[in-house]
């Protein structure tokens, strides 16, 4: 299907009305038109596009040029210049926007009912909530007629509605994606996210949408066994026996492709959900919007007013000391959390119907985020997957990782949902290995271990000549010739730059590192060896590769 | 003079009552003499310890195991159980606490007048300031009693006293010394510094007390040519003409040393640097200690009582709005930063005298502050120096560096103080260069450029033969071989961890890193080259290295 193609099937499927409230505005179908025909013209120029064609709903607190910004408060609503960063990227890469949708009032809220363009309901059962606060966002991706849609997520409205819908919810570290543009709900905590109905869709979105902004350190990639902190039932309060069921099954496919489980206590994480909304950093939501609530209090919801207009005379002090007792807490949980690569998490522990919500605004919320506020506080980073159905609804889980570590959380989701681990890279070093760092082999954990990633494998020019070094564990030694030599098989691993350094210092004689010349001519660095040290050395450069010349040596 | 003389020796000092209210308490001779007795105990026994013997006062809002802490509060006083780390640090490597020194009260003043233990004078003129809050820290460094003290900085604490007494103060950057057992001023922006009479001392001595937590692309040196930013004239407001010429002196020097000089606009830095207390921050020193001033309101400073009793009544929304402020500030400021490695400004305008002081507490103290506030709320390091007598006072300089470049600050004083720029490393790999990466050599800046730092020369083992290659610009190739061969000049540099992976990637063919064996038979991290580029490339190993082969074969 072209570009055209997608956007008339799409406004074919809006033609039938369905969830209407998700929207609270549609572009007129000929300006997508209009920007679908130019990003073929883009395409026929010989661009390369990954998300051309790719249909984008724009939650309605994220700036996009020429449409209002309303935050669902039309008297808030304002009209751009220019799009969010996090949005301009996805269309430069050939996203279509479709329009912009609704929101719990200034992005306040986990139901998606706060709001005068309607309470949304879920995508399948109208009964019940769609999730928010990005609640038209996740409908448009989970009905089929966005590909990818742009939430935000504070306390965890980019991932509580994915959960609900059955599709994938990317929130990214805070500070990677820039929150320019978007309408402040508490600033030091919001974060721009992304839903699509695939962990590869969403993470390759989030990618586009990301700052160049990982320290040196940052994984590229989960390792093939990651460590995955799991709470013991018992810790899960406030859950269905069939959602518990549903999550320690969650847990028990994980750990069959290959994670490996230990147990973790969760109370210094759900303390520190507590202190998102019972405490000093509601203030942030006020003095985003506080004069504005205040200057028009009819046209606020009861409910987003009467959380943000409580705010205003919170003392400062108490804010301080909220924000030393979160750093306590941050401390203790992270302690806990060890040398976990990720944290498995339920995404919400109910999913409440639009009456129960109705019944008890306030309360019901805040059981919805028990599992999802502290992900901000803490700076961590997190992939929201569909875990199966369970009590006759979509069921959840959550893969928290560390700050930064964005790429382990996609890749453990990936895990989950059976998709390929793509890891996260091209910010790292490219170095191809020959020998004992390979896949499977004995010195491969010094690339994983350090959050390297599989490029892909490769094969060097037809000028080199492949020794078996006679060190333990064995390995071989390569080095370029001018007369003679093979072509050798290899990998292309990307290594995280800090970890370059100490790679290197650990490199025993008579290993190198240098310039290797692949098939294709282009040259990438790798490992080469002294030749004094191959000079004693058995030539195997006929096998073609080390492990074909270890299928042919077995090793006593 | 052994750890016991030098303790006597103080002891001795110390009785002639010179500025006896420098000191809050001092510790009994005799138990200083046993830990002078244990130190060189230690030394007989083979420890190495770089602070054997050295003499420290510890600033009173500082736990010391032992003794009271006050924060120039009796009423407030507590009797801890152990050190703080950062003082910890320093006695581990042998130094000797004489006791704990006065300071504004819960560190709230940049004068040291604001004490119930006594208004600190300075050091030779008794009608001027000490200068706050470390007062007594940096009287006791000057008047030559202490060889080192710890002080904290908030708005200037650890560097407006070094400048007043014509002594150095390193303030690192905030985050790198634990904050642990230190009584909180405004805790997101505390610091813990040293007073040294040199900047080698102080910045070895800030090297002990450090946490190892730089990134990985943290500078380890300044360049040898720093761009050194310095404010015209007529961006210094309030200060003496003497002082104005002072400073430009200052810059002159830096000149004549090779910094390379440029303009800034210091409006940015002005305005947050009035945000330390015009506004929601002081609530952070309320919410340390507001609840203990509003219990003791007869038993606090009048002048600290009026700050921060005034903060309980800050909303959270305004703190909120103050940091948003800040954030934007700090990016303009940043901005007028650009590539400069450092900003050169006075330490403080003026040096008032007590009278000036006790006539107009707050106004004069905030004069005094305007070049130090801004640094730790933009999260910088810095380090002030003396730079001569002007008007008849000490005139002191500070350096200020970003965040983690703590080594380019301590770099630049050095050379104004005329010292050996010593850099910051033992955290990055150190590599071997041979050739055109040596000082003074076309590539060197590579390294300079990447925040490297030069060891030391250094010499392989004799087995390595040195080849000319035929490259552009003229590099020579290292092998090591099993005949003959000799032993090869270079130099041992230390590079970044970041910067490796950038480095090896810039790598071109033939030139490898790999393990050299040094001439003491350790192994480094080395430039090597791949033995096929050799061939036929002249060896030039009798030369015994790449710059006497070059003094030999001037290039055309």
């Amino acid at each position: 299907m072209t570009p055209t193609d997608r956007v008339r099937a799409a406004y074919a499927r809006l033609a039938l009305g369905e969830r209407p409230e998700a929207w609270i505005m549609l572009r007129p179908e000929r300006d997508v038109l209009a920007d679908a025909a130019a990003v073929e013209a883009r395409l026929a120029a010989g661009e390369h596009l990954p998300l051309a064609g790719r249909l984008l709903a724009v939650k309605d607190n994220i700036d996009v040029a020429g449409l209002p910004t309303t935050a669902a408060c039309p008297a808030y609503a304002y009209r751009p210049g220019r799009s969010a960063p996090a949005v301009q990227r996805l269309v430069d890469a050939g996203a279509l926007i479709l329009g912009k949708t609704n929101l719990d009032q200034f992005a306040t809220g986990l139901v998606g009912t706060r709001s005068p363009y309607g309470a949304v309901r879920h995508a399948r059962d109208p009964a019940r909530v769609a999730g928010g606060s990005s609640s038209g966002s996740a409908v448009a991706v989970a009905l089929g007629i966005a590909d990818l849609a742009v939430g935000t997520d504070t306390a965890g409205s980019g991932r509580v509605p994915a959960a609900f819908q059955g599709i994938v919810g990317v929130k990214p570290t805070p500070g990677l994606v820039p929150t320019d543009g978007v309408v402040p709900a508490c600033r030091s905590f919001d974060c721009v996210t992304v839903f699509a109905r695939t962990v590869t869709e969403g993470t390759e979105a989030m990618a586009i949408m990301s700052d160049p902004v990982f320290p040196a350190d940052a994984p590229l990639a989960a390792p093939p066994h990651p460590i995955v902190a799991v709470p013991d039932r018992g810790e899960l309060t406030g859950m269905a026996p069939a959602w518990l069921d549903a999550f320690e099954q969650a847990a028990t496919s994980l750990q069959t492709r290959g994670a490996r489980l230990r147990p973790i206590r969760l109370a210094p994480f759900l303390a520190a959900a507590k202190l998102l909304y019972n405490g000093g950093f509601v203030a942030e939501r006020y003095a985003a919007v506080g004069d504005f609530i205040d200057g028009h209090p009819d046209e606020i919801d009861p409910t987003v007013r009467a959380i943000i207009g409580a705010a205003r005379d919170i003392p400062a002090h108490v804010l301080v000391a909220d924000t030393e007792r979160l750093a306590h807490l941050r401390r203790e949980a992270m302690t806990a959390w060890g040398d976990a690569d990720a944290l498995l998490l339920p995404t919400a522990p109910i999913h409440p119907t639009i009456a129960e919500v109705d019944a008890d605004p306030i309360g019901v919320n805040a059981a919805v985020g028990t599992y999802t506020n502290f992900c901000n506080l803490f700076g961590l980073s997190a992939v929201a997957v569909p875990a199966g159905e369970a009590g006759g609804t979509n069921f959840g889980v959550q893969v928290v990782a560390r700050g930064f570590a964005d790429a382990v959380a996609g890749d453990i989701a990936a895990l989950l949902t059976g998709e390929a681990p793509a890891g996260r890279g091209g910010r790292g070093l490219p170095v191809m290995v020959v020998g004992a760092h390979l896949s499977g082999q004995p010195l491969n954990h010094q690339l994983t271990g350090a959050g390297g990633r599989l490029l892909r494998p490769v094969r060097t020019a037809p000028q080199y000549r492949l020794h078996a070094l006679a060190t333990a564990p064995p390995k071989p030694g390569l080095v370029r010739v001018t007369d003679g030599g093979g072509a050798i098989e290899g990998e292309l691993w990307e290594l995280p730059q800090a970890a370059v350094g100490p790679f290197l210092a650990a490199l025993p004689t008579p290993m190198a590192l240098g310039q290797v010349q692949l098939e294709d001519g282009s040259t990438v660095t790798g490992f080469l060896c002294e030749a004094v040290a191959v000079e004693q050395a058995p030539d195997i450069t006929a096998y073609g590769g080390w492990l074909a010349y270890m299928a042919s040596h077995p090793q006593t």
